[in-house]
């Protein structure tokens, strides 16, 4: 199959690297590193093995790639509204396009956009990083779980879990609502307050007051999908969960790091619209609208 | 009457000053000023007329002052453990002591402490600040509203009134939970979010979604006073404080001033206590449960 990667950054680089080394035909867009890579190729710096890739099939325009029977959108969803015009050259009638993005609604939205895609959720779990041009340093973990959202070929989609794994990528297939609500459990308290207190994980877990508000915000999440009719979600999650960060090295989420280096933060779908979900479906989450609030207003000084 | 000044900084400076100048006996109780206003007198710098007085009452320990039929109290609520040995020596049988402090519950506390003592609430609206040794700056406002709390000898209470307003002071008499919650309803958001968004009044009303915050929070202390029984506290004193807010010059409150020079922070009497007794008569206040939350994980950096 042949693969095209939109946003060839700490994720798609890594896991585009890694289909590439695997033998599969890659297709990847840069913006930025475009000339860096095209003369240089893409370099992985990685926990389980670095390696280098001479020549990339690298594009900085969406226009001059091929059609592809599987796109990876590794974009940042803030900029989700450019995949109107820069998805439709990739497409053919039965391409899999997979969001490895943040948050609730996305699928919803692209599928708005091109409703007859075949669309899957990616949900990574990864540390990664681009360092400089050119260059993904893969820190530790790696594995992804697909959730099929609009994907109406079984057998592509079992293809792709199929092919990621024969390239060392560890894939779990998972239930699409369950996987992107667990995983907003973490996401929308973590992701905010690391930037609304400007503090890390550890420090938010360390002091009683923040312990027991974290647990309240996501208990909010957990209230919010059991709404909205998600299954396998409950408060021993939420425990599972706050051990789970006690246990890990202090991290900075991804809309810490996009705060700190005054880019724009994915408010949108991490906030906004799973709160306005759960609205509609009559449940109430007073702390992470207070916290979508602060980061609103946090973020017009950026 | 002979007036007792516990705390004689922006506010008891002031007031005490204006007693003083209209010829009452007033006694102070300094602390790091002691020296300086033994030897020069206090200074007070005022949008109503400057004045200078030349020879003041000061004491540095409570135990050296004499007994006093009022004593107002204008320390910091952080400090009120500290009237258990403070308040003693100033106090005769019919002695009524005015707590001119900010929150919900310092009058319960300090009854508790001094079962038979006769107590009043002061509410101050003014805009005054310690420049100096020695010298109280008063820009503007300065009126000031009692409170009857436990007060059984009426005339006292009226007596105290006619002398304040003998002294220039605008006076006011108001009703105790009704004048308490009313203020809170400004206090309660601006004190807390000017410090957790680094922002002053102006700003918060300025971005939408934090004045639609701001208005939530401001409902959520209506909600908790009507549950506790208070009166004449509903929407339209909120839309009136936030018109007033909106006329404001730009203001950093009385605790984000406290944040900025690394002094602790009213967050017991002006969040827990108010919160803590909304949930005993079963009305929570999740938004300013957050801001709450916040307020004491920042404050463990001061």
């Amino acid at each position: 199959m042949r693969y095209g990667i939109i946003g060839s950054g700490a994720i798609g680089g890594y896991y585009g690297g890694k289909l590439v080394r695997a033998g599969q035909e890659v297709h990847f867009l840069f913006r930025s590193d475009y000339d860096y890579v095209k003369k240089n190729g893409l370099q992985i710096d990685s926990c389980d093995g670095s390696f280098h890739l001479d020549s990339v099939n690298a594009y900085n325009d969406t226009a001059d790639m091929p059609q592809c029977d599987v796109v990876l959108v590794c974009l940042k969803s803030v900029n989700n509204d450019k995949l109107k015009t820069m998805l439709p050259p990739l497409l053919h009638e039965r391409t899999l396009v997979i969001l490895i993005q943040n948050g609730i609604g996305v699928e919803a939205d692209v599928q708005q956009m091109f409703p007859e895609v075949q669309l899957a959720a990616g949900l990574a779990f990864i540390c990664s990083a681009k360092t400089e041009p050119g260059r993904v340093n893969h820190q530790c973990y790696g594995s992804i779980n697909l959730a099929n959202y609009s994907c109406r070929d079984e057998s592509l989609f079992e293809a792709v879990i199929a092919e990621f794994r024969e390239a060392g990528i560890e894939t779990g297939q998972v239930e699409y609502h369950e996987a992107r609500w667990k995983k907003a459990v973490w996401n929308m308290p973590f992701n905010g307050m690391t930037v609304a207190l400007h503090a890390q994980t550890d420090e938010l877990l360390k002091h009683p007051d923040t312990r027991k508000l974290i647990r309240e915000q996501m208990m909010e999440v957990v209230g919010a999908a059991q709404h909205l009719g998600v299954k396998n979600l409950d408060e021993q999650f939420v425990e599972k969960m706050i051990r789970m960060t006690d246990e890990m090295t202090p991290y900075s989420p991804s809309m810490r790091l996009d705060y700190d280096f005054h880019r724009r933060m994915e408010i949108y779908y991490l906030y906004t619209r799973p709160i306005e979900l759960a609205r509609e479906a009559g449940f109430q989450m007073p702390k992470l609208e207070m916290l979508e609030a602060e980061l609103k207003f946090l973020e017009k000084n950026l």
